[in-house]
């Protein structure tokens, strides 16, 4: 399969890349073999010679990586955008609890739930994403299937709970709790046994929901089970405050420290939010290799303080966004971008408030640091970062040699009027819209702001094209 | 004009109304004239005796007050969502000025962008809107022209700055910026002269940009003309840091007291941002009746602080939300009301932190004032809100015997289906999607949260029916 137009990446934090008129070729396997300027020898040579028709992406068209989306929690899908007026505890048990239990006792409501996800999610350009399913294993193989259906790359997690939940919907002990992982595990594993290794897009992740739903002897356990198998992890962590403050008093110790306990800070590892780590353990989880899913929406609501994004990239900490459907109410990871864009520039105001003394002068011993990120490095965020975080194969998030061709296709201006497409309004003042010449780095910007579903034409996971399933 | 249907509205903040199965009729004015349930006897008799058909809102659709946007610049639709990287001042000359200044060059590319932008308005729901324009009287006049045959309430404003700006892009002189705005009072009036009172939807509104650009002379000019004429004012007040600076340095006092000086604290003045303003000077300018337009977005971007949102709202400042394009990058209030949530939800957590002692205990003099804002309440704002700060006829925003006819037509299931318009899926437990039968409040709550043009399907301002220019 081969391509010829623009193609748009972010290989480094910042660096916004747009290759012009690129061929990229696309391996049986679903590899990226080529990528090269069209007008080279070798380039040319290639055009001319190929059997298949070369795929088109026209004048005000890119390719972009897919999005990864590091928190989605599949279940409470059923019910997102309602019921955001309670703190988190209470909509624990009033929303996600409920609805989680409501999939477990309905498997046909679970897969009619999971197959509109997997539609949203490529209506979204959502190309990968770690999913939390339910404490059920048959529920969270129902999930799987239908990811594994849907051509996405999907990481899924049964939930780990022994301890603190609704009497209903709780596992027995750790025990059984972990005998139920190890099974998921395995289930998981043979959905895919019979496939070539390229065509395997869905893995288990081992997944205590959070630290006051999970004894000690679960985690010691879901700890050990991780490194046996060497699977991922995903948790929450130091979310809240009256989560933080509950986790305190009844363990005595913080999410860090007993997560740190139980090996369950692996380079494997992605914890949602962080919200409440300070410098010093943003430190310890870069040195320890651990991932950040930053959330900024579902922050907003639940987290009563921001997550230290430009600190934890400073710390070499792996960070990729996500939405965390439901305490975020949106699956479009574009959504995710714009907010943590906000958010990074409230903080960078507050910094300076601080920093500022009564005469308008940088106060000595401010800091310097810039929390502000821009939509450049958002973008990163939502493609290389992401896949990083996730440790996708090498390349992932990039168009590269060897890279798995996981894209989306953007439209931003139609090639024969010149005129915006969905909300994206273009107006020259040569009167001359119809012969624009370059997509500029401006209509990428302007994308990022106001894109939506309109501007996405297709996706391709791993070289397959997706569509809703 | 007879409708029966879902009314959905917030006559009070915090307050959301829905009146299932009602009668609504609109006189040839375009004033609301009838609203009862559709079961009474006046009503069964009404629908029974109705020459012109009853125009039907089927069950999961329902009709909303239009929105009020209070803060909009016109002519920086042209670059919406570009240059979002740059501090306010630098900014303003990098993209505002020079926008302006080439609209002002270019009667018809201004046509171009404010034919567009009423489109966009109108995609959005948006029915009211108090406009920004250029320093010129002709480009002004385009601007409320366009708005006039678009057939949306537009109160425009010419803009006065006579100090301070780009040489090629200022008044000359107070009296000469004076003349000019009396110029414009008069030709936007002329607009509408012939027409009956109720199809005047423009009007003219006095318009220093803010205190920086506008010398002492030019603002005492501005206050009486206003007084004289009894005309709306609008400008920014106390919006950012590197500004009250800048004005306290080389005017010595702030915008606030600049303002009222001149007599532009009025109630009928709508004042964009004033994020600065703590609880003393919110009192002050309520008890003045001067409104404020309230811009999420654009303060996270430029204003290093966030406007005390709830405070104004306790000492009772009128408040309604504006986009502020091209400081925010989104023409839709959705995305307003969405932001103005997500903010005051950061502030509360930030409150709650900052009252919270290390033992996790509420701090003795700690405030209890809860600073978020929850959904129906930002519905309220973006509404009956936006509508009694923009000071609307009696009774707009709501839907009252009395009040114009300014209405959105909402669908967010299908009636025959059951399913979600959109972004929206419902998930019915029972099997039986289709025979969905109310219109939940959660299914409302559900499209503030994710709902889009896919679910508007008509507007109404003044009782005429309004589409893209
Ligand atoms: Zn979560
Ligand atoms: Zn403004």
């Amino acid at each position: 399969m081969w391509f010829r137009g623009d193609l748009v990446h972010c290989p480094n934090l910042g660096e916004l890349n747009v290759l012009y008129d690129y061929i990229l070729g696309v391996d049986q396997s679903g590899y990226i073999a080529y990528v090269a300027p069209a007008t080279t020898a070798e380039s040319l040579a290639i055009i001319h010679a190929s059997k298949e028709p070369i795929i088109l992406v026209p004048r005000g068209s890119f390719l972009l990586p897919t999005f990864c989306d590091l928190h989605l929690h599949a279940p409470q899908f059923l019910y997102q955008g309602t019921g955001l007026h309670l703190p988190l505890m209470e909509w624990l048990n009033e929303y996600a609890f409920r609805a989680e239990e409501s999939l477990d006792a309905n498997p046909i409501l679970a897969e009619k739930v999971y197959r509109r996800l997997a539609t949203r999610l490529i209506e979204n350009g959502t190309g990968a994403v770690l999913l939390f399913g339910t404490i059920k294993t048959e529920t969270n193989i129902i999930l799987a299937r239908v990811m594994q259906e849907a051509g996405l790359r999907a990481f899924v997690g049964k939930l780990s709970m022994d301890i603190s939940s609704r009497a209903t919907y709780v596992e027995q002990s750790a025990e059984s709790s972990l005998h139920s992982a190890r099974s998921f595990v395995d289930q998981c594993h043979n959905l895919c046994a019979h496939m070539p290794a390229h065509e395997r897009l869905v893995e288990p992740v081992i997944t205590p929901r959070f630290v006051p739903t999970c004894s000690d002897g679960l985690l010691e356990g879901l700890g050990k089970l991780a490194a046996e198998k060497t699977l991922r992890v995903q948790s929450h962590m130091a979310e809240a405050h009256d989560q933080m403050d509950w986790v305190r008093r009844e363990r005595g110790a913080d999410d860090v420290d007993i997560f740190a306990r139980h090996g369950l800070l692996t380079p494997r590892t992605v914890q949602a939010h962080c919200t409440f780590l300070g410098a010093p353990a943003l430190s310890d989880i870069a040195r320890r290799g651990t991932a950040v899913a930053h959330c900024p929406l579902s922050n907003a609501y639940f987290s009563a303080q921001p997550f230290r994004l430009r600190e934890a990239l400073q710390r070499g900490v792996r960070v990729g966004l996500g939405t965390d459907i439901a305490g975020g109410y949106d699956v479009d990871i574009m959504g995710s971008m714009r907010q943590a864009v906000a958010v990074s520039r409230m903080r960078e105001g507050a910094r300076i408030m601080a920093d500022t003394n009564e005469d308008g002068q940088v106060a000595e011993g401010a800091r310097q640091v810039n929390l502000a990120v821009d939509w450049k490095e958002a973008l990163y965020l939502a493609t290389r970062g992401g896949a990083l975080a996730l440790g996708l194969p090498a390349g992932c998030g990039t168009f590269t040699v060897g890279a798995p061709f996981d894209a989306q296709f953007i439209r931003v201006f139609s090639e024969t009027t010149g005129e915006g497409i969905g909300s994206l309004d273009f107006f020259d003042t040569d009167k001359n819209a119809a012969k624009r010449k370059t997509l500029a780095v401006d209509m990428i910007e302007k994308w990022w702001c106001l894109g939506d579903h309109r501007n996405r034409e297709g996706m391709w996971v791993q070289g397959r094209k997706v569509s809703a399933p």
